[in-house]
């Protein structure tokens, strides 16, 4: 086999084989297939798309490109999700706690964040004491005694995505359907859970623009994780504002908790009692999403989500008591509020931009190398149509010195559109697949 | 400026700007821009298209990447020529003493043969004593002198072009209108000449399979030469079956000498006429294709063509006597006969297949360091829609010894396809741009 004739097969919107596929994927890990032979085919890929039964070799292959962890050690049905990713995204801090505390069984393998977005294991990590690096075997057995683990990719999950995915980032070849499926499917697979929900982000800050687009990749996604042999639910949410209030890491920890003991009511809750219903309901758990919902709402109004979070702490090692106590967590030297300069309506938060004042404070990293403080951060006091005075505080900085918090403040102001007129608010769940 | 945004807009089939096509070819150049990025562009050049003004400052920037000969210390009008390849094509032997002899003058840079096509570099090398290796000033000098002179390419004509065609080579980006466009003109603009004429090839062996691709190409050509100031035409022609008869070198020379005599009429003689009356014409020696054919034919019957590739042999210190007694060129030891195992009509000769054959008696080059045996090759006897008997002879192998002449007997049978029932001869020249 020849990788240029592979090429132009592509190039010319032929279909590749499943031999073909495998073989390409194989050399290309290897190093066997250059950079430059791999790029040409991602920008056809991209421009001459691939079938559905195309897209399954692909996400197959790279799944097969290293570990595929096996779940069967833990008893039970194993649920996992995925955000296509977002800024203040804190979802799996509340969203695993409540399906727990429902009965499935959540093993999670979780990333680090990079850029303007953070990741869970960053966030969980502020926790006093709490460890994500545990053995295989302690996942296990904590998922089997507590029903809920989260940790850190130690195993090689799909090296060929991981390669692949650096290539694209520089070759214009990232907003591929096929390429974006198979990256994210073949992680997710490799991760082992029976269920899967995912959360496929729209708007400015995403690679989808439009719910339209949104929804041929949340399509795509479901059906070629049926085709895999799993469950799958997608849903279609909004992306144009931060996710909640809090960007940081702590900060995000703390608000996790607000929404686990039915303190604060918004779009974060609403996005998990939707998620966690999708699950529910195709594990089999609910006959129906509204049955699904109640359950989980009644684990939030018990106690119970809490308490599931609070024991998850404890098993790998954190302090639960700042589950109690969140005021115990780390927090920043200086807190400035940004005050409102007139009077009107919020008609934009730019959420990249929150996440990159977040990621300057010291909250993410810019490079790989880069050490999180867990302590900074933003949080927002309002959302997206809200009326606002001016003098009032849109949004609180959590800053480690008065320069950074002055330059944080800076920045933030350009993040907020003020209007005059009335301003709708967007819808924040655009579809349920 | 980054290559990642450059490529971004190509993909989205937008117009790339001449600040940044000139930034793109000089960071290409210089190595400041991977292979991995340049190759996802060429995808998207091919996929996306690209419009004149694109193409026209692609071929400019790959121009002025390398040296451009400056053709003005010769007095007159220059012209050049330029084939998109062909097996057996030994036009350059016989159209440039033509129109040289009807007083354009030939400054003409050409290039060795790989594969299965001869270079008009190594066809000449085959003449005893003859130098390809001219200085700059005695190459003015002779065409100053004789009106003609062909040397191997010495400049740095265009090194992007060079890079960019290996990646292309190996990524399915060849066939593309805007790259072979910019990648020809380049090259040829870089080589001086005020009247270019470029002889498109269609068909099995061609990049073009078809007259109306093959005119897609003509067309852009001749836009893209015209806008760069250059006085252009195009002619598309068949390259179904090998031009002329003879494939080889010093074989290629004696045909050319055939013709320049007057001994062969036929496609070679044919398409010298049309070319020359285009370059004639172009140059306003003449004022129509007739009267300019008029005056190839008649520098034909003169022997003033026939002189004047004595002429530029002698000047180039070779051996003129061969001109005049081609049987003093390199001959094979081995020449052996194809005879015709059936009565009928032959329906093909495939070109590429006979070119690979006269390639391995040692007539082309596998690869670039290969050293070429001058005496050897294929002599066709008959072209497609000639009747033949059982038991006559289709070609003659010129064979350094019995084994390889062996080889290519059986490899030369199978270029031939005969019929039974009448086969309609190809039309040879199908159109005149």
């Amino acid at each position: 086999m020849r990788m240029t004739d592979l090429i132009e097969k592509k190039r010319d919107g032929l279909s590749l084989s499943q031999e073909e596929i495998n073989w390409m994927i194989a050399g290309y890990t290897a190093g066997s297939i250059p950079d430059y032979q791999m790029s040409a085919m991602c920008m056809a890929i991209l421009l001459r798309g691939m079938g559905d039964r195309e897209v399954l070799d692909l996400t197959m292959a790279m799944l097969h490109s290293g570990e595929v962890l096996d779940l069967s050690p833990i008893a039970g049905i194993k649920a996992d999700k995925h955000s296509t990713g977002g800024v203040g995204d804190k979802t799996s801090l509340v969203l695993c706690p409540m399906v727990a505390a429902c009965g499935l069984k959540i093993a999670k393998m979780s990333g680090r964040g990079l850029g303007h977005t953070g990741g869970t294991i960053d966030k969980l990590e502020s926790i006093p004491g709490f460890s994500t690096a545990l053995t295989e075997e302690q996942f296990f057995d904590n998922v089997n005694r507590h029903g809920i683990a989260i940790m850190g990719q130690t195993a090689d999950l799909a090296p060929a995505d991981r390669k692949l995915y650096a290539l694209r980032d520089v070759t214009g070849t990232v907003p591929s359907i096929p390429l974006i499926v198979s990256s994210i499917m073949s992680k997710k697979l490799a991760s082992g859970a029976d269920v899967i929900v995912l959360d496929v982000k729209c708007g400015d800050g995403s690679f989808m623009k439009t719910p339209e687009q949104a929804e041929v990749l949340a399509d795509s996604l479901t059906r070629i994780g049926r085709l895999a042999g799993k469950k799958c639910a997608a849903i279609i949410t909004d992306m144009d504002q931060p996710l909640g209030f809090a960007v940081g890491n702590a900060l995000e920890v703390r608000e996790a908790v607000q929404v686990l003991s039915g303190q604060e009511q918004g779009d974060l809750l609403k996005l998990c009692l939707v998620l966690g219903s999708c699950m529910l309901t195709e594990a089999g758990s609910a006959a129906s999403r509204e049955e699904a919902e109640q359950m989980l709402l009644d684990a939030v109004t018990s106690g119970r989500a809490l308490a599931k979070l609070a024991e998850m702490v404890s098993a790998q090692g954190g302090d639960a008591s700042v589950i109690y106590h969140p005021e115990l967590l780390p927090s920043a030297p200086v807190q400035w509020e940004l005050p409102c300069d007139q009077n009107g309506v919020i008609a934009r938060i730019h959420a990249e931009n929150v996440g990159l004042v977040s990621m300057k404070l010291g909250g993410g990293r810019a490079t790989k190398e880069d050490v999180i403080d867990p302590a900074v951060g933003v949080v927002l006091h309002h959302k997206v149509g809200d009326s606002v005075a001016k003098g009032e505080s849109l949004a609180t900085v959590h800053a480690p010195d008065e320069s950074h918090a002055h330059e944080a403040l800076e920045a933030l102001r350009a993040c907020f559109d003020i209007s005059e007129g009335p301003v709708t608010r967007p819808p924040f769940i655009h579809k349920i697949l």
